[in-house]
């Protein structure tokens, strides 16, 4: 057998993701409609089921009276849901989907967790690390503390022990929550800038050193 | 705005393709019966169309009495179109699925062509221009021919112009085929070979130089 392997023609790369997002906005043979907010959607349950387990229970489930009624989506703007889908079918983000402003990306990385979506929330997670400011820090803590995610909060741990950003971090809203809701993260903070040799810890909501 | 941009967090590879290909294993939701040979095969009609114009036309076809009536496959082995669907949902060929065998390569070729899936087709363009020799050089040709694929032809012309293999390429059934179907590839063959100041032309099926 000889072979005549000069000449190489180069594959067009997959329409796989092009032919999706096509799939998605046409609505043909769509067997699903989302209510959410003023807005309304339609896409095909089968290939959600496929994606994410969370949609897998929600929309064929077996004992659901009638499947094909609208699904209400109570807790999520129109615009994050609308990427969602996207994703859902592309595995990528839409165009115009604003990844830098902070609140999108907060969203989808909540989204990205919630439906099972393991890229999609690595992603903005991620970027929430790139994001991280005195202004952002105390809400990406709040979020990596919430989600258990190690590398965010280990991200904005760093931030705070290596900058003089203390100050302008507890003005923001964001510090009252998380100190409310987790007053043993300054711990964390704290242990970072100590000397080695000095402990620690939270007794009763207090920090105490010993 | 400060930026923490010292930590990337990698994405997880996407798994779109692997999410698609359990769709088309599990068949969960499938609303299409294909017949080919003594097989049958169960898939998603809206992901079919929404990849081939071709499965397009044949599934949504709104002049059909029964679209849920299985669809009979007649001229196609059923190997090749568990590939042709594999390929559907995820743009790759399965594993197992042999692309060293020439008549897989072939066929699948031909059914990329055929289905309007033009990344199938140029794939197995390229791997018939590498599997080219004396054994599958006719065939290659007359595949050329057939579907007015330039860049197979000429690997094909090449080949036979720059090696010995006129003669080992004459014994194959697959030279007596091309001889009968496009008798004029013996000129661009030819072509090649002789000095520029001789024309050669095909007249009345018979060579004449001139």
């Amino acid at each position: 057998m000889r072979k005549h392997d000069t000449l190489a023609i180069p594959a067009p790369p997959s329409n796989l993701q092009e032919d999706f997002a096509r799939m998605l906005k046409d609505e043909e043979g769509a067997d699903v409609t989302f209510i959410v907010g003023d807005k309304s959607f339609r896409a095909h349950r089968h290939v959600l089921a496929a994606r994410s387990p969370a949609f897998r229970a929600e929309l064929l489930d077996p004992t659901k009276e009638d499947p094909t009624k609208p699904v209400k989506v109570d807790d999520m703007d129109p615009v994050i849901f609308e990427a969602l889908l996207y994703f859902m079918y592309t595995d990528t983000l839409p165009h115009g989907c604003d990844l830098e402003k902070n609140a999108t990306l907060q969203h989808l990385f909540v989204v990205g967790v919630r439906y099972g979506l393991d890229r999609l929330a690595t992603m903005c997670e991620g970027k929430l690390c790139q994001n991280i400011n005195e202004q952002t820090v105390a809400a990406a803590l709040t979020l990596a503390e919430w989600y258990d995610r190690v590398l965010l909060k280990n991200a904005c741990i760093a931030f705070v022990s290596s900058q003089d950003v203390l100050d302008a971090m507890k003005e923001t809203n964001g510090f009252k929550h998380l100190m409310t809701r987790y007053p043993g993260v300054m711990v964390d903070i704290l242990k970072q800038n100590l000397p080695s040799s000095i402990g620690v810890r939270v007794i009763y909501g207090r920090i105490v050193f010993k």
